[in-house]
């Protein structure tokens, strides 16, 4: 941790997410940094619906974090869970014993989902925040078509029925691709099976889907969905969530087996047990440089920090945690040299959400819509940029390219967090 | 399960392995099968070991079953855990309820690891027969690293030393893979451990590795490990595992936090509640044309039969599954046309066991031996021409050719069925 020289700034990230990656990768070697991550590995989050409808493996979206700093002799990794921060004596407690000191710490700790308290959520609803998530999603998924093949009655009661609550990006991503992955691929597997039994809907609380985007992007992709099998109901609100079904603020209930939680996120739990200043959904209250007031040598970046710009928040998306990592490590170097720090400025790229086969949603600086294939193709090409680690990018390339041509999916395992040991 | 002319007779088939595949593969349409596995996929064991040692993905040797059989309306699938048979009214129970008729029934349940009654070998010691013992062993393996990085105790303690049970093809497999994915791989992850004070030990009952090779390839194999830094102990008898150490019957205790057990199999306990007579390591007795006596329509192949050739035992091998596999479909269609049926006879085309980048020994018929990097290429080309699976020929081949330019391994991750959820 010191050179011969002088001790070099220690700088601790938690959290290896868009966020923490840019940090650690925009700091120089006159400090060191430690990233902390309960996951020896990044997740490239925009592709777990992908993970969870079977069109990629678990792996291609993920990748050690260790790997991405080969040779790069001022970033240390530690593999464990942050239990607790003393901004006093500036320690982070990993692991409930392991204090690791700091002169500068980034809290990029990311959300975790947030069920707003609707009885029956946590435990019946399925998120799709992590890895974790969309291994037992797909596991999920594929179960309920083995239990409809041996028993009738299960899907009279609603096997078949999948209920993806929440009609932003997440919502319409999973919607759109289980639709195909069903229409495509399952319905091969279990020819038995009557396919109008099934049902994809998606449950959206506001008048139209992908709150962000412009009115005509949003009628595109309702069309698209319907044309593609999926029942939208607006302005409708979920009261609870049960293994077997979900009720209406109405009272009507709805028979299903599969409900998807695609309504939102909270800032990690983490951040309750650190005593800082909290705004919407609990997320750290930060200053205009992305420093945490009071708590000196504290930076908070990404989902888990509240990040206001022009008196709008800004949404909690990839391009936010990459932009604020790579400011704080900018202010960290400032601070280091004895300047000022400068505030944060979030530049808009644009944003995009796919529906499925050569569909999607793109709407980007100066006006500039792109609906279809021409979307699509963006929308691939995008991520196969930003997603992490070449071998990642020849693989998911290579999925994309098989998916496509021969209207098939990855291996359909059902295998993963949930497994049961066999003998 | 009935043509409007006569009921077709119905084949259950238990296992989806090289056995259960071959067979369901070999019948044709005359009559209707059904697969029975309480996994959704098939697993191509021989690849396990790269599995383990990071090399492939879990998902690459994986195939959903019922992929494996579009368009083939004559056999249907179903997912769960075989419980039960009753001969006498020749049905199968599946998961304690649905029962399942058959006419012939083909048990290719394969095998079950064999702990051989040592002491703390069950909770202590990682096998390697299936998908979930694979990604259980590489977790393990990494989080093994991970601790030492963070404990320097650790290390004096054992947790970088790695031990595997068994010098057959799978011990060998396994050390050989371990040594190099540490030597080129986990060296660059963990810059600041010291790697002498890595080992990697086999642990061998007789005086020579890979019993059924012959004594030349035994010590090229030997010579090769030891050169990849690999210690083997012969003659070495364990008494017991524990956690932390494992103790040989001299009463020597050697220090490792990881012991593979790669000693050998028994019968898939299913076994023990047919009521079948069982041979060595409680496998199935069969007649010679694979039949199990005094069940009938019962046949019984692969792993989990214990089947005789010129009054030697045929070794637990793919070929051999496969082999009995084509046998009994081919006995099903003579009993059908009421045909007396024909013993089997196994014809042995070679054994091969990789020891690692450009190492390999293989033993073919007429005499031929190859070692080294002429092995290794035919070992790579023969494992991809069976594994299952265009798709995950592709992504096998592509993770081969990957790992072998750049020295790199696949997705380092500490993920899968021991996964704790994140929030």
């Amino acid at each position: 941790m010191s050179t011969v020289d002088q001790p070099r700034p220690h700088v601790v990230v938690i959290g290896a997410g868009f966020g923490g990656l840019a940090v650690a990768r925009a700091l120089g070697d006159d400090v060191t940094v430690t990233i902390v991550d309960r996951n020896n590995f990044h997740t490239f989050q925009p592709l777990l619906y992908q993970v969870a409808t079977a069109g990629l493996n678990a792996a291609d979206v993920a990748h050690a974090v260790r790997g991405l700093f080969h040779g790069v002799d001022h970033v240390r990794f530690r593999n464990g869970r942050v239990s607790g921060i003393d901004t006093e004596t500036r320690h982070v407690v990993v692991e409930g014993q392991q204090l690791l000191g700091y002169d500068h710490l980034v809290v990029a700790a990311g959300a975790a989902t947030n069920f707003f308290g609707i009885e029956g959520a946590p435990d019946h609803a399925l998120p799709l925040y992590n890895l974790a998530d969309a291994v037992r999603l797909r596991n999920h998924i594929l179960g309920c078509f083995e239990a409809a093949q041996v028993d009738p009655a299960a899907v009279e009661d609603g096997v078949l029925s999948f209920t993806v609550i929440g009609g932003g990006p997440t919502g319409v991503e999973t919607a759109g691709a289980l639709a195909e992955l069903i229409d495509a691929v399952l319905s091969k597997d279990f020819p038995d099976l009557d396919l109008e039994r099934v049902s994809v809907r998606i449950i959206e609380r506001e008048q139209q889907l992908l709150a962000p985007f412009s009115s005509p992007s949003q009628q595109h992709a309702h069309d698209t969905l319907v044309s593609r099998g999926v029942d939208i109901l607006y302005g409708a609100n979920v009261r609870s969530v049960a293994a077997d079904h979900i009720e209406l603020d109405t009272g009507e209930r709805i028979s299903t087996h599969t409900t998807v939680w695609a309504a939102g996120v909270k800032a990690n739990p983490l951040v309750e047990s650190l005593g800082f200043e909290q705004g919407p959904s609990g997320r750290i209250i930060v200053d205009s440089d992305l420093s945490v007031p009071g708590a000196d040598g504290v930076w908070a970046i990404g989902d888990i920090a509240h990040i206001v710009n022009d008196d709008h928040a800004l949404p909690q998306l990839a391009p936010v945690a990459m932009q604020t990592g790579a400011h704080v490590a900018a202010q960290i170097h400032r601070v280091q040299r004895g300047e000022p720090t400068e505030p944060f400025r979030y530049t808009d790229k644009g944003t995009m959400a796919t529906i499925g086969r050569r569909a999607a949603v793109a709407e980007l600086p100066f006006g500039i819509r792109l609906w279809g294939t021409p979307a699509w193709f963006a929308w691939l090409g995008l991520h196969l940029v930003f997603l992490v680690g070449r071998r990642n990018r020849l693989s998911v390339l290579l999925n994309w390219a098989w998916n496509y041509f021969t209207w098939d999916r990855g291996p359909r395992l059902i295998f993963g967090p949930d497994t049961e040991p066999e003998n």
